[in-house]
């Protein structure tokens, strides 16, 4: 299965709150930097998303801006 | 300046191609990931976004999403 | 391989045109609606997406509006 | 009135989950297929969003992905 | 028709811009600010939107940043 | 610094409201119109998001719909 989503950026979770319906990812990728994501409490449970987890912070090209 | 945006991801741009009204930013992470931009011509040309420069790529939380 | 993202609507591919850096596909979902999808010419070529195919349609369920 | 949103997929709310500003809306398609919408908690207000009311998903075409 | 985003600004056509599958559209506020829409060129065609014409730019609060 | 989001709209918070992870922030536009953004509470903490301050409301072209 291959997704059309352009970014796929490897990483381990580093934290992962939940509350309520939502919860915030924070992923350090491989090379220090730190990705949050905030996506729903049901996808957490789902994926079984936990602390100290590999896994990719997928983001459509669409989505991303640039700052110089 | 701050910006709302919780993802703030440093590196130097790789490529930038340009077609009518929009372009695509290749962007390599400090860490050696890539990441992908669609954004305006009209942005590229008012930021002077250009291969090998420094820049930032910004997005927001809501829109990053995770796979395991 | 298991992503965030609630929605996954399968359908077949009606119709694909790329210009430039962009592409629009139509997906007629099993069930008869139909959903349309921009995004880049890249990945069309990179997944191959040809009329008549399979795939499923992706959406983060923070992209989703209601109406009534 | 025409909003310029290309998907607009007609279905039956399954379910309504309200949690402080947020709210997630379960949507039958018309075909079977389950939409999932993160919305305020202030929409599902103002639209008087209820279980069993018809209404429409509606999804701006750069927000779709496909995967194969 | 009650749609769930949240902003909803009115405005006027100051400019539409059409190439391939894409399209920009300068949006005068009332009150004078302006906003671009990148729409795809189908949304164009079939809403009719040209220079001059009054009408709403429609937002999901969640798309929306903000910067002090 | 430049952001390549093309719309930067100035004016004046209205209401900040945290539940949790999230944040609802309506935002008052030079000229009267309103905007409200769902953003992180850990957004409005870094930035000092409150009441009567004066930001801007930035939001990518590609997120902008029209309605006529």
């Amino acid at each position: 299965m291959a997704l059309s989503a352009r970014n796929r950026l490897a990483g381990t979770i580093r934290s992962v709150e939940t509350d309520g319906l939502m919860a915030e990812v924070e992923i350090e990728l491989d090379g220090g930097q730190v990705v949050t994501a905030v996506i729903t409490a049901g996808s957490v449970d789902r994926l079984g998303v936990e602390e100290g987890a590999e896994l990719d912070a997928v983001i459509k090209a669409t989505e991303v801006m640039v700052e110089n």
